[in-house]
């Protein structure tokens, strides 16, 4: 069983993510080259908030101020978005689906860890609601009409897994309940390994869906 | 009876005037002091999201697509929002409120001018779900600590006032059967003054709840 700091530091780190996706995916809609392209990035964004309200909720059921159990991650995660602002819509795009989707295989492996209710309610946050399909239609439509498209989609969606991979070991390195949780939820390093393997292959998963891979 | 022109005019004013108050309200929730108040001011932002989801949904009913039914609103829109784009957090929650607030009083006013159904659904879009309990606190609070702040953000009030009325008039003067609607609806344009009147009073009385009138 995860310590309650573990738990607090898991549903922190989630409700920071999902209020910082709200605002991105708010902000990155405005790029939107059509008002139904960005109407529906904008559902995405309220979807998000939806989930950092259950999370919230959740903490305070345990006895935390969510604005305190978030506190820890704001940094990591305001760097991850500072650094991967996109600058097209496109760019947005395949953010919301391969960053949000890394993201979110990172905290369903942790999920496995935890008790079945925590893990039931990390697991609804996380639905893609026809996040990839979106992705998948925008991106495949504009590589196809624009084939030079894919190769700098392609490279951005690499800066986004080495930004991603960079500040979750900021934050592994700092949060050491979380550390432990994850070593010990996996069993040895051997079991982290397999861990990051699971999640490398979900991510090609994606860049194939995209039509992203090389 | 409005024409249906004037309909899906007005519905599209609404829909877009909710489409863009969403993006803006997720915008100014970044400047928050404290994560508490980028959560309200966030699920501000997506309350709005689901009142043009049912704006736009009427609108399918009706037939017109969406997009093209508030095409016609986007540049007033745009201009009223770069004009008044907040440059703290308290003048994005004056605004929220008292600039929102005036656009509600109009479009309620509007409303008494066509059927039933296309009323009720416009007043229960413009619902205001406790955003003046929060404006009045954030900046009541604010003012006491600070008294000369009042003096700017009944300044910054008078200038959203302004910009509103300015681009309405600009749609009015663009869309025939909107103006029509207005006219026909409040008898004359004694009846138009009476109407300008009525949002005046309300405009004041949101200043007085502030603690901004001098």
């Amino acid at each position: 069983m995860p310590s309650p700091e573990a738990l607090v530091d898991l549903l922190g780190a989630l409700a920071y993510g999902e209020l910082s996706a709200f605002d991105r995916l708010a902000d990155d809609a405005r790029m939107a080259p059509t008002l139904p392209g960005r109407a529906e990035m904008s559902a995405m964004a309220t979807v998000e908030f939806g989930h950092y309200e259950r999370l919230a909720a959740r903490l305070r059921e345990l006895g935390s101020a969510p604005e305190e159990a978030m506190e820890p991650f704001v940094a990591a995660l305001e760097s991850y978005h500072s650094l991967t602002t996109p600058s097209t819509w496109l760019e947005g795009v395949v953010k919301a689906y391969v960053g949000d989707g890394m993201a979110a295989d990172f905290y369903r492996e942790v999920a496995t860890f935890v008790d079945a209710s925590t893990r039931a309610l990390i697991n609804e946050v996380l639905t893609d609601g026809g996040r990839a399909e979106f992705a998948v239609r925008e991106v495949r439509a504009a590589v196809s009409a624009q084939p030079a498209l894919a190769g700098r989609l392609a490279l951005w969606a690499r800066r986004l897994v080495g930004e991603a991979i960079s500040q979750t070991q900021h934050v592994l390195a700092d949060r050491d309940a979380l550390m432990v949780l994850l070593v010990s939820g996996t069993g040895d390093l051997t079991g982290v390994a397999g861990l990051i393997g699971r999640i490398t292959d979900r991510h090609e998963d994606r860049m194939i869906a995209l039509g992203l891979n090389s």
